[in-house]
């Protein structure tokens, strides 16, 4: 619909006259803002900024661009990152035996309104794979038995370098990634089916039923060693009540689930996501 | 605006044709139903039902209903209570220093939009005296000062008992009562500042703003021994974003808790709200 | 996951004793009442009645409940309708080519979340065979062009008759049916882009956005003759800001669609909406 | 809490570098942004900045900014205003009977939580007397009779020139104001009991009864001649069921109505709303 854009990610120190400097910058470029987001953590003495503009008329070439925004962060003493609307990240959906999520996304993907590639699909059972069939997109199962995953956890890094994976997305796959698995491979998001931080770890609608709360929700965040701590890129709930038994809140659980999740994907691939001290900032 | 109503409320063991026994026996006594709730916790083998109808017309005086009413909980080998529509409960309102919650709850008293009586507001400082004075509400100072925790519930149960209050409500509240006053006295709910069972205790906003969630919440719920773990009546929730500092949390959180503690207050008082393991059924 | 249960949907004037007098009947059966849930529109004068009791272990035969029920209900002076829960209903989703509902509604009714069977899935273009044939739902085409409306909509009615149609599904089907269509058949459920009544009739997010509000909805309803008219289901809602252009109201609106018609055609299949007035009850 | 801020707000035709020619012009005035928002409407070619920085340290006298503003407004063809955050704005309510919406902005004022002024208080019915009594507030009546509504708007016009109002706020003021009235003083914000635009005009809770829908909504917007026309700043929702009467529409209506108004007071006073096409960009 529109063309291109470059998206630029930046956080430094603070300090005056940071938006006009780099502004200034990309205007000095030939570029035409689109968008320009700014936060300062005062706390932490943070800038952080996310400015995209129009690829086509500026003044460094596709390929310069990197390069130039490296020397830009390191004359602000900070650490950037630049991309390109048009580059569609390749994203490996692991899933288990849950299909909401994955039907779902697979369906944004199609319809444009997920900017990714989705190369394959992993997942430790192999019940969902006629829905990638249907899709398109190759399956590829990679059982985790007891005492194996180690093994299982290095078959999937070799298939996300095979299929050179950007991202990985966690759409209800039903096992732990270890801090390993995490040193080598970590930009994953997951969707957590509570309202963290409450209910972290297993059966959180049984425990979130035990306890009898009247709204249940549901998290997607970045993962992180610590099981259910990344941070936290977006949340929502269902209401719920004594009506409601543990199938209930499972049954309305999806529906905010593959909300969640798919809301906090569409804000990563279009680069609106910024982490800083374990949180994110979200410029939507 | 209406006249007045019966309300039963009844827990008993399941068994078949509760519903026809518990309407028929109103019917029987001439009682026009105008709601009738019921729910069966599978689970537990339970049965909860709610009902309420005309006082106007019904066959047994006023005075005789809670005798009839216990005749029938004991055939059913349950438990019941019965309220009239037209007895506005005595609650006193326990406050520290933050004024929201109790300038919403005396102005819905006043407008009638609470069916209650507030014979004295009771604050361990002296800073919202003027707001109860201006509603024409008796304030008493009780200062929980160290070590004396223990003589200030003393004088707050005396107070109770002097003022014959039915309910306490801690509307902000900033101090947790002790097991031995509420064994004493156990009519009381509380509003906490989070979405529980996330951010128990102490700082829920500096915790959730630590956090980095993108919602948070409030929780008006009965007061059990174990702090923030009682039975939930309302759980209402406001959203947030990195832009947000502690303060702007607090202040979101001002009108999510006043608004869930005001709901939680209106169900109880006209007993739609029925207590069972832990829980709540909220007949709304 | 649980027995077969008869539900019986009555309305009838009101009068005392009316909720004695049907749970009796039912328990004089040997009905064990799974729910039972009342309502009565004072102004009218009516009580409306929904109850669901167990069909194992009930004194008359299933074929000899309607019947009964019919006897119960003349009694009364009133109508009556029952349903078991384990007759799933037949489902015809009519489309054009948005394809949201329709797969959310096919994964639906996969997974068993909505208990209704989908003989056929109809639309006036072609485009959404593929998702029909992933699910394996036969799908027919029934282009509606210039002038020949009529004939459009005699083939259709023809061909939920030959499928023993109970209830048609307008799924993004971007066509009005006549009032001659609706005579004929009548029960019909509509997803509509706008929070209705505002912006009936064409185009929703397209004013929505002209007249700049801050939020968009969806809402589910009956089709009655008078457009975007008849009695409501459901209704949802989506936070829109002045960053969003059209089609980001089309795109946050396809989430708001889906759900609320996934949630009223769930409630209309569990049998628990009963319509009175124009307007719906719905027993949650 | 924190010291005081320039806020530009700026509409100009839309060009390259806008951003960073005002970001660089507050640079080259020693000014520290703390905020910087900016809105392209590109269907109408225009761009919308607002932007905030600190009052301390900034190159140009407080007195001497209003000018330089104007001047850079002009190189860029476009319309500025300029605030000063700790310039709180007079602000005249107006109300008849209703005390929710005046009680709780009151309420709000005190806390500092709406950094504004309140003159005085200005209603057609003399019964909110005593709440602005409480609050240390004047109170004038000025009735409205039929045939007089004329001179009761003329009294109203003198009484905010003589209180120097900068803003009158219609919270819950049941009298439509005449287009010669906003001729004289058009900042005026008020609160529609509806979900605009659905209920435009009288009772809307009424009709929304009528029509059955499950949301009830208010809007807060400014007031054009237009009745319930003008650009929006703010809508909630509250749920509802076939339960609730046309009086528990009102009740939950109150508590969104307040809610929706006190947001967009707060958005306007500090200068997060602006005005365009009829609509508002909200820089929340």
């Amino acid at each position: 619909m529109s063309s291109a854009s470059v998206i630029l990610q930046l956080i430094c120190p603070d300090r005056p006259a940071l938006v006009s400097d780099i502004a200034g910058w990309v205007a000095a470029n030939g570029g035409n803002i689109r968008h320009a987001d700014h936060h300062t953590d005062a706390g932490a003495g943070l800038f952080l900024s996310r400015i995209e503009w129009d690829l086509q008329g500026f003044g460094l070439p596709r390929e310069a661009i990197p390069v130039a925004v490296k020397a830009l962060a390191e004359r602000l003493g900070g650490d950037a990152q630049v991309h390109f609307s048009d580059d569609h990240p390749r994203v490996a959906i692991l899933v288990s035996k849950q299909s909401h999520c994955l039907l779902d996304l697979l369906w944004r993907a199609r319809s444009g309104e997920l900017p990714m590639q989705v190369p394959l699909v992993i997942s430790n059972h192999p019940d969902l794979e006629p829905y990638c069939a249907d899709f398109g997109v190759p399956f590829v199962c990679v059982p985790v038995t007891t005492g194996k995953k180690a093994e299982a956890e290095a078959t999937i890094l070799e298939l996300l370098d095979e299929h050179q994976v950007d991202l990985a997305v966690l759409a209800k796959y039903m096992q732990v990634l270890s801090g390993g698995f995490l040193e080598r491979f970590s930009e994953v998001i997951n969707i957590h089916h509570s309202f963290l931080p409450a209910f972290k770890g297993a059966q959180p609608y049984h425990r979130a039923w035990e306890r009898g709360v009247k709204l249940i929700g549901a998290t997607a965040h970045y993962v992180t060693e610590e099981l259910d701590d990344g941070p936290i890129i977006e949340q929502t709930i269902a209401t719920v009540s004594h009506r409601d038994e543990v199938e209930d809140l499972i049954r309305k659980g999806r529906d905010t689930e593959r909300l969640a999740l798919a809301r906090a994907l569409r804000l990563h691939l279009r680069r609106q996501v910024m982490v800083y001290r374990g949180r994110t900032a979200v410029f939507a």
